[in-house]
């Protein structure tokens, strides 16, 4: 399991500073790294190049509801910051830049979260080198919100790496 | 256009009292009333409880992202507990008890929002008396947000109300 605390500790302050909502619910990065060890075919810079899974989390506290579970409104926005979190992650690897804006997106609550739960995702391999010769890319990204055991929540959003304008 | 104000009071302290985030985000009833005064078709008792359109907001300040706008996690939040407040108004109204929960929702962001929105929700008249038999009602709502003259977002979600277990 390869990690990039740079560019997770980048991560989190991106949200923490320029989104208030992602602060005060205490978003973090648990782990960023390979999904499978089968995945390192080449050298170790390309294994460490090539993490695919993000895992987050965030406490209860802050994000509760009325029946003391995890709010559904706290559940979808961990979950979008996740595969937010997963595209910026993987443009920073590629080396190309991009506006990252979410288009739309539809989640399931399957159960209540009565624990901290985590938010994993893994990234399909799309291309991000379109980006730098300035046209835009679309990523449909599954996220999954498990406690303990239990899958309690899944997410489907489709987010646009939009090209940098010149200014 | 009747209002509840008792009742309104009553649903924005339950969002700040058991719902940390609605209290951060600062989100606010704008109005609940009716839609149009073509309901009024009985006694003015029953066009008051007939209100049937909730519009609620949330200033930009708490809920930006990265970009100066309106964060997608906000965006949903706001629309989640508009859609979640129709239903808990329209079952004061029908003198009915239940818990409030989302099964799913689909969220589609048609624009930035740049200025402070409101969201809104029209009830699609679901009887809520099986309730009071101790039968689960589901509720499909529409939401819209509008950003001035623009719509920016429309939201569907799917809402159970559980009749209330005898402790």
């Amino acid at each position: 399991m390869k990690m990039h605390q740079v560019l997770i500790d980048q991560l989190v302050a991106t949200w923490h500073q320029t989104i208030p909502l992602s602060q005060f619910m205490q978003v973090n990065v648990v782990s960023f790294a390979l999904t499978h060890d089968t995945h390192i075919n080449a050298s170790s810079s390309n294994a460490l190049l090539s993490s695919d899974q993000l895992i987050t989390t965030a406490p209860l506290s802050p994000n509760i509801n009325l029946h003391n579970t995890m709010f559904a409104g706290s559940i979808y926005t961990l979950m979008t910051l996740t595969g937010w979190g997963m595209v910026w992650l993987q443009q920073k690897l590629a080396a190309v830049e991009g506006d990252i804006v979410l288009a739309d997106a539809h989640i399931k609550y399957h159960a209540p979260v009565r624990t901290q739960p985590i938010a994993k995702v893994i990234w399909p391999d799309t291309s991000l080198t379109a980006l730098s010769q300035g046209r835009r890319v679309k990523t449909k990204l599954s996220v999954e919100l498990w406690c303990d055991d239990l899958l309690c929540a899944t997410f489907e959003g489709l987010y646009a790496s939009l090209p940098v304008q010149v200014k």
